[in-house]
């Protein structure tokens, strides 16, 4: 145990301060030599701040590139900032490092992160790192901004709105079991184009930034799907006080994830309960869905209609070609 | 190794939600069940962001009372905000938590960060919560306001300025050795209330919010010291461009602090290179020396003069009554 008073720093932190300085562009970050960062808000704004962290060996595996681990963290912060429909202005970022981190993973890291940085617009204004006995644990806390009581909320759903939800269903999940589950590739008889699809997917989630703004114009309720559609849609339903019924047969499968449910049918539990999906999904009231399609097909980003809201409450109805209900093994819930 | 898809929640979430949505009470924090919170800027100001980890084990033993490791955690960060003349609003918290920790300790850690959330006036707006194979990490990320352009940089000492402190230094890092080093309190013949001063300013941070106001009117630099009393005044200096020198026999000790030197006098090297003081160093221009005295005592705060800037570059001095130069074995240095 090494309990300390906060003491001069190491070397680590001088590597600390050679990678992550060229990153703090931003003129409110002071080049990361201040106690603090200032920003001024956009006029008329409201600030959106959301905060995520992931651990070692928990969020993601030791061995994944570091400059993949840096763009998860900040990236499902930004999935966050999109489905409130806030446009990111900049990021506060934890480090906990054990010491067998060494400059070569930071560099790598920071290398990732700077990337990511730029391409989502969202600067590293500050931060702070510490040694730990236990796993690399990176916290992030994103700020985003939107004109004044117009942040997308989970609770406006309402009975009549469509369901809507971007991009494909379940691949991260499959990704995950793909790489853990001995004989699952061998089961699922994937090419090898669609297995990287899968592993990818788990390893860097695509948040939906793009369509931040036609959510704030058009959706009524939005959220993004970290913890599976079945538990998460719940929330945003138990949040509404209505409830969704959504078609099976319509929800978005990217072909990987045909073939695996083709092959080994109780993967769709899997797909719609596993987590780690990083899309929207949201509600739409019928007259807004033709000009979110078009905003949405504007940004580039594939929408699909999964269901409807219906005036009730409980969670969500998910039916089969059928019509019967889809039971699952572990549907999750709200919890902050 | 428990790499998961982030999947439904456990009774431990259920837990965290029991015991924090409780202290959600800013209407922007949506009651902990939305994906993120959203604040309205007062008019016309800056928000100001900071951020601090604590790691069991490494900042706090594990065995320190549950209130007292919440009450650490902000404190540093409402510290940050003290020393750049912000007015708290709200902070995020993010927690890894190893399984061992249980319904009562979170119970208690719930009290202790609610107790300060009010004290401070800076309530919980949101946060996450992970499990780690790790020991607990906290990482709080704290914001607040301040007229546009005031934030008070570590970068605006002038020669001629004089150096002022509040409160006492010394006595964390030495409740610390008292805690660690066998023999200590017996050498240093404490007696019990010299014992828990010192136990108690290294267990909690008195972050200086009270002297906000007085420091953004009337400060040109200040920071607050949490790295020892040298290496962070150091960094002051290099942030302004110029150095301190500081009369040793001015620097304000505890009676415990005191006691000690006298009765070991390398003690000194402790008191001012050992950190976790969270007391504010500032510089102030001589003509701004009375207001400043008057509104950090009317704010009750107890400042003390000790030393002044010059013309100079390089690390500050620090001279004893003899106009010696004292040397510190570990002198810090700047870092993010």
């Amino acid at each position: 145990m090494a309990v300390r008073a906060s003491g001069p720093q190491s070397a680590e932190d001088r590597l600390i301060a050679r990678y992550f300085r060229p990153l703090a562009k931003h003129p409110g970050a002071f080049g990361l030599i201040d106690d603090a960062a200032a920003i001024t808000p956009p006029a008329g704004a409201d600030l959106v701040l959301t905060t995520d962290v992931i651990v070692g060996g928990v969020h993601f595996f030791a061995d994944d590139p570091a400059d993949q681990v840096a763009k998860k963290a900040l990236r499902v912060n930004l999935s966050d900032l999109a489905a409130k429909g806030a446009k990111p202005l900049g990021f506060l970022l934890t480090l906990a490092l054990p010491k067998a981190i060494g400059e070569a993973w930071l560099k790598v890291f920071a290398g990732g992160l700077g990337a990511d940085a730029e391409a989502y617009a969202c600067p590293l204004l500050g931060g702070d790192s510490v040694r730990t006995p236990g796993p690399v644990t990176i916290s992030i806390t994103a700020f985003g901004s939107l004109p004044r009581g117009s942040m997308v909320r989970r609770s406006g759903a309402r009975p009549g709105d469509r369901v809507v939800m971007t991009g494909t269903i379940g691949d991260a999940a499959l990704g995950l079991v793909q790489r853990r589950v001995a004989g699952a590739v061998k089961r699922w008889r994937l090419d090898r184009t669609e297995r990287h699809h899968l592993a990818d997917r788990y390893l860097l989630p695509q948040p939906r930034n793009a369509i931040a703004e036609a959510l704030r114009l058009h959706a009524s309720a939005a959220m993004d799907i970290s913890d599976g559609l079945v538990g998460d849609l719940g929330k945003l339903c138990a949040a509404s006080g209505t409830t969704a019924v959504i078609e099976v047969e319509r929800l978005p499968l990217s072909a990987a994830a045909r073939k695996v449910v083709a092959a080994e049918r109780a993967r769709i539990d899997t797909v719609l309960t596993g987590g780690d999906d990083y899309e929207i999904v949201c509600t739409v009231a019928s007259e807004k869905l033709a000009p979110f399609r078009a905003a949405a097909a504007a940004a580039g980003v594939v929408v699909s209609e999964i269901g409807s809201m219906v005036a009730n409450s409980g969670m969500p109805r998910f039916l089969d070609r059928d019509g019967k209900v889809l039971l699952f093994k572990r549907p999750s819930f709200s919890h902050f």
